[in-house]
């Protein structure tokens, strides 16, 4: 069976499943991709067991047979392929793949030691993959690493009839985004962060079709069909904890506070929370941070609302650079009383995004 | 005492000191540093032991003081610096740099705790920078790797009344490049690929003077000075060892080649030295590999000299795909007539380029 496709094509589209699949795995099964040769497509698929992931390339294929290969070998071949054109030639334990004047036969595996994988065939609405995106990126910075309990290692989304807004928090810091679309699905689910690493890669312009499954998101878009395994429970009741009354707040430049603080931190001590010390009074912001290489300062003019009060908080200098990374244009930072009371961080130009960043405890 | 430089100056400078500063060393001084203000000029240098380095600054500086700072943290601050110009404010104990509405006081350390440092203030010659840094480049690719004797990691200059060749080896390929200057020395020596490395980086357009010290190569160029400290050791007699006789030649572009055995490589077994296989018949070049996850081949059609005769040989084929680096347009590889025997790379628009790559042996 010979199927011929573009070079480019390929590469792009494996580049996004061979993402997904381990170069590494105790599963060495984990390590294949499934290349299934439908009738008038070629389907390359994987699974890392978070994500399940499909791309249907259309190709000239009559008969039906399934196949596996390393993934990371057959991804490296194809990625250095001369020609424009790629042959695909499966034979019984050999896959002979040709371009220009190369050739390379790579083994075969059988496609029964490759994950099973099943996508869904129906979905329950759909939304713009811009939207679905800017919520998860603008919201994923806040989940934390590796060490913390396992939902804050997550995303939440919550579909409402009319509405998602996706949200991280890893107790020190929280981001949400809302959109003004549906999707069909009217519940709340946690996204591992990695997964929505993949999935923000993936999605480009267009729709975003969706479908909610037993323990699993199923995303459908362009080419790709994807499984985000879902996380078991419960998302911290974060609304409680942001505030809403603001005796100070300022507005500035997103970009030139987030440059300060990066700049200022430099001098902060790395093993104490990267501590910056924010100092504001009369229109003036001034960022201080100490350490043993020395002291760092720099003073900004804001607009300041409540001008009558003065703020004095510390802060982690990657967490208030962070806050400020969704925010293009200017940003209002607001300030609670207590200095152990978290700050928010609005934009401006955009009231769908929200952060906080609890202060660091001083003195 | 203050002084005033350019942001961009400081830093493009501080860059080339930086690198050659250690980032950590059992001696601490070595991190350091200096920072010599004399009349007009301000100097930075530091040393990792095998090169030293100063840059000199023009500025506007009239009494002379000595300091030194944590070198990689006065980086990273200038790096990072807001504005145009920079004011450097020595003090006693702390050096204050001051950009825009940004300062940092940074913890000075006593000028002797940094290594001291002599360069020469005369030379013996010059030639072009071009022209050195082409022969170095040309060669250092061929010098080993960690785990070899130390000669093999240098690169050996060899300076005459007229000339400069520049050659390395490893002992399974050797390179050297011929240049028709002299630099007013008349030795040879080998300088450790790494220092060749740094010099390469550093050295622009212009002219760079030389000096032969005591152990020790002295290189000006532009607003550095540089020691870079020469190997002990016999340089093996290279010469006697490369080629003259060659039954088989081929003639064909150098980039072609070099994809296509990189492209057919990706096939070679990594722990049986990476190994592709030559054929050459007809004027036509095989080139193949084959290894656990498949086989490979790719076909070129070549000028072929000696047409009457068949090789087969076996390379590594990162040593062949090194070889052909150097040469941008047509190259010849000339075949000697023993499997075991080296062969010569050489370029066909530019014969001051000769590199010699030992077949593998094989059967």
């Amino acid at each position: 069976m010979i199927v011929r496709v573009a070079k480019k094509s390929l590469a792009d589209t494996l580049a996004h499943v061979e993402r997904v699949i381990p170069s590494r795995s105790s599963n060495p099964g984990l390590s294949l991709l499934r290349l299934d040769l439908k009738p008038g497509a070629i389907e390359l698929s994987g699974s890392n067991m978070d994500i399940d992931i499909r791309a249907r390339m259309p190709a000239d294929v009559e008969a039906g047979t399934s196949h596996a290969v390393m993934a990371h070998v057959f991804g490296m071949v194809v990625r250095s392929l001369p020609a424009d054109d790629v042959e695909l030639d499966f034979g019984d334990n050999e896959l002979q793949i040709t371009s220009g004047t190369y050739t390379t036969k790579l083994q075969l595996v059988s496609a029964a030691s490759a994950p099973v994988l099943s996508f869904a065939d129906s979905h329950d609405g759909s939304m713009t993959a811009e939207g679905f995106t800017h919520a998860l990126s603008a919201a994923r910075y806040a989940a934390a690493v590796a060490d913390f309990q396992a939902v804050f290692r997550g995303v939440k989304l919550e579909f409402g009839a009319d509405s998602l807004r996706a949200v991280a928090t890893d107790g020190f810091r929280l981001a949400y985004y809302n959109v003004d679309q549906g999707a069909g699905i009217s519940a709340d689910m946690i996204v591992p962060a990695r997964s929505v690493d993949e999935l923000v890669r993936i999605l480009g312009e267009g729709e975003v079709k969706l479908h909610l499954g037993e323990g699993q998101l199923s995303v459908e878009h362009d080419v790709y069909s994807l499984n985000l395994k879902l996380m078991d429970g419960a998302f911290p009741d974060y609304e409680r904890v942001i505030p809403t009354n603001f005796p100070v707040a300022i507005t500035l430049s997103s970009t030139r506070l987030a440059e300060a603080v990066g700049r200022v931190s430099l001098m902060a001590d790395k093993t104490a929370n990267n501590r910056i010390d924010l100092f504001i009074k009369d229109g003036t912001a001034t960022i201080t941070a100490e350490g043993s290489f020395g002291r760092s300062q720099e003073e900004l003019q804001v607009e300041q609302d409540g001008t009558d009060s003065e703020i004095a908080l510390a802060y982690n200098a990657r967490f208030l650079v962070d806050a400020l990374g969704p925010v293009t244009g200017d940003v209002r930072l607001q300030f609670s009383g207590a200095s152990s009371a978290p700050s928010v961080v609005r934009d401006i130009a955009d009231d769908n995004y929200l952060a906080m960043v609890v202060p660091l405890r001083t003195g």
